[in-house]
């Protein structure tokens, strides 16, 4: 089963994402607006009760962060996926750090960069057509994350939580 | 903001009910499967943050409770919803009447029907062209909830989790 790390954010920055989504984002109705901070990993329902375990030990020891997002960028040419993207505090990064240290999975491919997805699987045209559009208009929004969600992948490719766990929740 | 709880089952029984959701109804990417317990409420940001310590307030109380779901049923003539129709037992019963008494919103306008949906918005056509083959293939699976997510709804029209709530967690 493949499970993942997320941050969901407020209502208010989900519902922005999602005017862009519901155009440009196949994974529109797969999962609502999220930052991964664990991308996908497998594990069987016994050693996800262990992975959750430790999920909850990192959490316990880490703060809320700040997330703030104050740019559209793209991955492109690497592949054509537009992003809101947030800065990479320390807060944020020690958490990323720690999760991808001490859970099963690959270590990422890239340097971290913490994302909201807004379009993806565009093909060279879409994106070109669209990127510099969205970079005028941009995005300006801060807000705390105090909680993460460790999230499973039903056959249809759609994602259901399957816990949430507090920042800092023994404070 | 519209809030709602409800338990998600096991991915075994989300990747059944998808089977038919994804042909039979129109909410099947707003939410994965899922039994409600406790219907649509509204509640402002700070209000939601009472309404979750009493739900861990409650869910602390409660014991995990078996799932059984052994029957296709449909509420039409009162809305032409199909569904798969859990067990009532005392311990869901306990719980569902907890969080009704103690939670913002109305009361329940039905007496409680515990069901995981897998069809509604059906003309009667419809409904009346698949019934008969959906409760000959009925359904047949248990298993035990041992948590609950506190739901807050999207502009448009989507689920995001922003809470799990363990039941039983103090033991």
């Amino acid at each position: 089963m493949k499970y993942g790390v997320v941050a969901f954010p407020s209502k208010k920055l989900q519902d922005l994402a999602n005017a862009y989504r519901k155009r440009y984002d196949p994974h529109y109705a797969l999962i609502t607006p999220h930052m991964t901070v664990k991308g996908v990993f497998e594990a069987d329902e016994q050693e996800i009760k262990d992975v959750a375990k430790a999920i909850k030990a990192i959490t316990n020891k880490h703060n809320p962060f700040e997330l703030n997002v104050s740019k559209v960028n793209s991955f492109a040419p690497i592949t054509n996926t537009i992003y809101f993207k947030a800065e990479l505090n320390d807060a944020l990064a020690e958490l990323h750090k720690d999760l991808n240290s001490n859970l099963p999975g690959n270590a990422p491919e890239f340097t971290f960069v913490p994302h909201v997805t807004i379009a993806q699987k565009l093909t060279s045209g879409e994106h070109d057509d669209i990127i510099g559009q969205l970079k005028m208009i941009g995005v300006d929004h801060s807000e705390t994350i105090d909680r993460l969600h460790l999230l499973y992948q039903l056959e249809d490719g759609s994602w259901t939580v399957y816990e949430t766990f507090r920042l800092d929740e023994d404070n």
